[in-house]
């Protein structure tokens, strides 16, 4: 392994985009569902301008993108929806989450991944075939 | 979902611990087989300082060990090895490298994930009975 290429590696890029705490908790409140901005707010007990950065950094990279609404009697409002990428996110949260569980002292997991129709899943290594590996036989290698 | 508890929330304490640029790329150099200070600096091409900063948090949090060792003629140095927590940790950075890989513009994957036979292993979520479950058909739930 050596130094990683700041320009091109996914890793850092991916670390440089959502390494920050409220990133991993604004994309797990909209994985569950939630739209709007006072309702990320309220849920998430976070100050307005830090959820209007936040929010803004996921749709200037993609993973959000808003999109209006208004309801009766109300100014039109914008509300924040993930793109495919930003679904595909729950792979991340769900295995950091299950890491954390397992090896970090104190915590408890007051959220579980489920199928939509209702399965608990977690998350592991599979190879080619689909079946499940063993953490502990896998390696990083450089190259392809 | 709602706002997550400081105290003990598994997320959280996962993303405080390591939710740093050169954290990821210690451990996984780390999981690559680099146990030595000098050889994670070169190949890490990352300061001293910053570097023994690193290492002394993940040492702190149960993710490495310190284990000495001594070359013919030379002092006795101090080399790091994982744990088990921090072997399990695999499993967080692939998946952030694949989704990077995958959504993130203009990277390329420089490592690759295999079993200790050379086998290529993606991150995937799987059922209870081990079957590959899509991500777009899995979403966070409160509650156990």
């Amino acid at each position: 392994m050596t130094a990683p290429d700041e320009a091109t590696c996914s890793l850092i890029k991916a670390v440089d985009l959502v390494g920050e705490r409220w990133t991993f908790f604004v994309l797990r409140e909209a994985l569950a569902g939630t739209t709007r901005f006072s309702d990320f707010r309220a849920r998430l007990g976070i100050a307005s301008d830090v959820l209007t950065a936040r929010l803004a950094k996921l749709v200037d990279s993609g993973l959000m993108t808003r999109r209006a609404y208004r309801e009766p009697g109300q100014r039109p409002r914008e509300g924040y929806c993930l793109t495919e990428a930003g679904r595909q996110f729950n792979v991340v949260l769900c295995a950091l989450q299950q890491w954390g569980d397992e090896h970090l002292p104190d915590t408890t997991s007051t959220v579980v991944y489920r199928t939509v129709d209702g399965r608990p899943v977690q998350v592991r290594f599979v190879d080619g075939e689909g079946a499940v590996v063993a953490a502990g036989d896998v390696r990083p290698e450089r190259g392809r």
